[in-house]
């Protein structure tokens, strides 16, 4: 095996381990919070040395920073037939149906990651918090480029303000994941469901 | 000063020091977590030494038990404006807005106490999160029998299924509450009270 081919492999072994050790992380994330995953906790839950994890991550907020990355990528392969449903009306709907199916099957065995993040880390300025509310406008640009789309087609009122619905959406969404979480009870997905349709339903 | 005197005084300075470190824990809890408010973090913070605080709370479970329902005090204050208004719709309104004027006045610099705690603690079985999720079924049953009300006065439709509606409101109130903290942007609030009037005007 030449030299070459070894440095390759041991770059694949140093991939998979770094993405095994960040999908713990996301998912610890969600049950003890963001600021939970130092890197001693996170090397009992992965089983690995903390001077093997200091090889992955230079700092506590550069592992945060990789989680809140990984956490996104796995949402939006969560989101992702979402994204396969006809653009407009259709797609909203889609897009908060994949939201609610993730936090039912417990992607994220603590509900939503950037729901919890945001409640844990809004009054803790920094860097993590930052890429917590950026993955938040993202998700807002997306959903309110739908809401234009839908109005274009009449769909949706033009007289609907597209922040406005964006908002009154996600506040659906949070608000099922958290009661949800809080009394056990996959009704608040429901309700979450029914709401997102009838709020559309009901455009004005 | 005779002895039954001295005692009084002795057990009214033990109740304030007991309101006093409650307070602070309260406020401490909603930036930090409950689960940060150990009783040699809430030391600091109040000035005391821990076996003063020992003498309090036997244990932080108790502490934790406490500031619940301290912050539960503090909420119900808040929101009796709200429930000096006439009953019905007007009253549901008037108890948002409270809501929303104790988030924007940051009575708790972490704004609601409630949301940031079943967010932190939704995963997480035990006694505090057991409390929490009593004050939001409090709450709930509140409202709903507000919205009972108003729909036998005629100003919400009977058709509307009360639990879905009140589901409705509190993801408008807890969306506002922590996109206002992620964002530092009271127009989060604004959009959170345009929704529950909107909402209620459309009731069908």
């Amino acid at each position: 095996m030449s030299v070459e081919t070894t440095e390759r492999r041991r770059r694949a072994d140093g991939e998979r381990s770094r993405e095994k050790i960040l999908q713990a992380a996301a998912e610890l994330a969600t049950l003890e919070g963001i600021n939970g995953i130092s890197i001693g906790r996170l090397a009992d839950a992965v089983g690995m040395s903390k001077s093997g994890l200091y090889a992955h991550f230079r700092s506590k907020e550069e592992l945060q920073l990789a989680t809140v990355e990984t956490a996104s990528r796995i949402l939006n392969a969560e989101l992702e037939p979402g994204m396969q449903a006809p653009e407009g009306k259709q797609r909203i709907i889609a897009l908060c149906d994949a939201f609610f199916s993730h936090v039912q099957r417990r992607v994220f065995p603590g509900g939503c990651f950037f729901a919890s993040g945001a409640a844990e880390l809004s009054t803790q300025p920094g860097r993590v918090r930052d890429a917590i509310a950026t993955s938040y406008r993202e998700w807002n640009e997306l959903l309110e480029g739908e809401v234009r789309t839908a109005q274009a087609a009449g769909e949706i009122a033009a007289s609907e303000d597209p922040g406005q619905l964006v908002f009154e959406l996600n506040g659906l969404l949070v608000g099922a994941n958290v009661f949800f979480l809080l009394f056990d009870d996959e009704g608040e997905l429901d309700r979450g469901r029914r709401a997102v349709r009838e709020r559309l339903e009901n455009s004005h």
